[in-house]
Formats: C-alpha cells, sequence, structure tokens
C-alpha cells in the first residue's frame, strides 16, 4: 500500500520590508484585495509558486516585486510561522523574511497604489499573524545592527560617518558614542572612501563620503562584540 | 471565479539534535526506512501532520518523541530549508530545528534501533540538505553560545563551575579563561547554587555543584556582549 499523502498545507511567504523615513524606521504595508481581511493592511505576502519560484527566498523576491516595484533588496530569512490557528482558510506555512531598503529607492508609484509606510511605532491592528512577525523582524535588526554592518543596508550608496551613525541610532533607537562607534566601523572593516568625493553639509566642513566595500554589499560584515 | 489553489508542496520538519559525548558535539541520525534514500543515515523528520500537529513544532515535538523516545528538549526553530532542488519528491518545505540534550537524557533503546550519535567532524555523506542544515545548527549553537546560556541545555541537572566551563569549551571549541568564564556566568545570572551539594571529584577538595535557575529551565538567558 503507498503511504498516504498528507493533507495539503498553504505555503506562503511574508515580508516585513524596512526603511528609515524622517530619522524613524517604517514598515511597507499593502491593502489586501481579497479574502480574507479584504481592505485591511498587511504585510505583502502570498503564496508560494510551486512552478515559478526556485525556492521561498525567490517567492519573496518575487512578492516584493509584483507588490511594491522593488528589485533585489537586502533581503534575509526572519523565521516560519505555521499552524492551525494564524490563518481562517486552515494549517499554514508562512516563511517570513526581513528586506533592508534605503527610501529612496522605494518606487514612489509603488506607494501611490495600495502601499503604505507605516512607523512602526505607529502600526494599526494587523490581521493574521502580522503583528508578532513585524516584532520579530524589529528584534532581529535591532540585535544583528549591535554587531554588524546590516544598518548600512538603510543609507544611501554613499554616505558621511555622521550620516551612518544617525542611522545606527534610529535603528537601535538609543544614542551612541562617537568615539566608539568610529572604532567598531573600523573593527568590521567594511567601509572605504569614495575617492575625491567629500559632502558639504551647510555649516559644517565638508565631510568624506565612504560606501560598503564591494565585498559586503550583499554579505553582512560581523563583529564578536557589540557596539 | 474562485482562486485557484496552489500546486501541492510538501511540508517537513527535521531536526538537529546535539548532544555531547566524551567532550564532543555529536549529531542523531537515523536510518531511514523508505524513499527516498532508504537505508542512508539522515536527520530525523517527517511530513508535518496537519490534522495532529498544533503547529511545525508540534511535529518536530512529535518527531523526536517517535523516533527518539525523548519527551520536549530544548527546541529552537533553526531555519527553513525549501525549493524544487533539495526533494527528489517534488518542492518542498522543511522547516527545521535544533534540540540540546544531555547525553544521559537519550534512552538507551532508542539508539539500539536504527539510530545513532555521530560525532559532528564524522559526519558521513547526509541525503537531501541534511548536511548543510548540521552546519546552520552548529553555527546557531557556536554563535549563540558566545554570549547566551545555551550549553547549560547539554549539562546534567547538576553541575560544577569546573564541569560547565569545560561543556562550554566544548561547544566553542576553544579553552576559556577561567577569571572571565566566571564573571559571564554572574553576569547571565542564571544559576543557583544546590543547597548543601558538593561535589566530590577525586583529588580536588569538593565542589559547590549548581543548577538553572527554574525561570532559565525554558529560556535562554543572554548577555549584551560575548564570552
Amino acid at each position: 500500500m503507498p503511504a498516504a499523502l498528507p493533507p495539503p498545507i498553504l505555503c506562503t511567504v511574508d515580508v516585513v520590508l524596512l526603511t528609515l523615513r524622517a530619522g524613524a524606521l517604517h514598515v511597507l504595508l499593502v491593502r489586501r484585495d481579497k479574502a480574507p481581511f479584504a481592505g485591511a493592511w498587511a504585510l505583502p505576502g502570498g503564496y508560494i509558486h510551486a512552478q515559478e519560484d526556485s525556492d521561498a527566498q525567490a517567492s519573496a523576491a518575487r512578492v516584493l516585486r509584483d507588490k511594491a516595484g522593488l528589485q533585489s533588496p537586502y533581503l534575509e530569512q526572519l523565521a516560519t510561522f505555521s499552524g492551525i490557528a494564524r490563518d481562517p482558510r486552515g494549517w499554514s506555512v508562512a516563511v517570513a523574511y526581513c528586506a533592508l531598503v534605503p527610501e529612496h529607492l522605494l518606487p514612489a508609484d509603488a506607494l501611490a497604489s495600495g502601499a503604505a509606510l507605516v512607523g512602526v511605532d505607529e502600526l494599526p491592528a494587523l490581521p493574521f499573524d502580522h503583528g508578532q512577525i513585524v516584532q520579530v523582524a524589529l528584534e532581529r535588526v535591532r540585535s544583528k545592527s549591535q554587531y554588524s554592518s546590516l544598518p548600512v543596508y538603510l543609507c544611501s550608496e554613499q554616505f558621511t560617518l555622521p550620516q551612518l551613525q544617525a542611522v545606527y541610532e534610529s535603528v537601535l533607537g538609543e544614542p551612541l558614542n562617537k568615539v566608539s562607534f568610529r572604532r567598531k566601523m573600523d573593527e568590521l572593516g567594511m567601509l572605504e572612501p569614495v575617492p575625491g568625493a567629500l559632502h558639504s553639509g551647510g555649516a559644517h566642513r565638508p565631510a568624506q563620503l565612504y560606501r560598503l566595500r564591494p565585498e559586503f554589499r550583499r554579505h553582512l560584515s560581523l563583529s564578536a562584540r557589540g557596539l
């Protein structure tokens, strides 16, 4: 007798896309156009398309492309949320991903049509377990930012050290000591000065612009000790 | 027209069970009794049973119970492995878990019947992507042991501080400084002396026995800085 096939389980991905707007972390929400929860704001997500996606990471990239017009941002698997209770349609598995994007890379028309950036302290109640997924993403990003180059994915391509420090401070939610911040950046070894590029920032004298070294544009630089 | 149902995807769990044997990390392997790869050593795993399991963590706990006779050890979600390429039966999602168990809690009869503990440096080639799953588990456990109480889950219920340090050293694969190790344990605040319990260890004078405080038996104690 052949082994019985397991009952069907809904396989989906959800994406927590984070960006910095006016110095505060914001998350991308889209208005659901189908039941369940039609009309509600929720994380962008969708079914895994087995005939189209090579793996769940490809599903998440496709969802971001389709729902926010975004090409290959920094995308990391967060955790998987599963069970009978989280989706009224039945037993489901949602592989959740976290994407970090600088605000200027978000296409304006994506935000015009049924999508919005909402400050992480101003989130409405979200359907499914999306509220919990956002909290897990925030914890992960904050904890990882203590000892890695992660926040650089929220910056413009070129930035001054004070601008980068401000980004770290926005993510971590606390001020950092300038001297130890610069020592940590040296230790991470992820930055290089942009030759001849200076930022003229109003009252101050022009500051050197930096960028990520090519080898860290896709991979994090990690440090053994936190900030 | 109702929305088309997504094509079926195989939903499974895999468990990397780690224990310390003779001071070295070992992983539990079971001999597969069905195709594909019948007869090969592999991680214990199986289909999610939607009618029985409340979520994937419950599936992993059930797999450990059925394949190793183990009740709820420390069990943590590791990552999800997915795609068209990893299982010859079709597009699959495997939610991988990591379990840490002291060797004396592994039932002897489980190891007698088609299961084995294999040193992590002596693993055979494993089917599916199980080799990669084990490597991700080892990286996670080693990195987390730098700043948490995780290795305590590999200890007996009561242990001396030198015994605990030896467990940390086995997991991390490097010797630790005794003074800074003890300072770190104080910082983690997870241990309590067992009243009146001393360990008489041969040539040395009897040493105080410790155990995890009740509030940390299910939850890790984390420290901001590494060992």
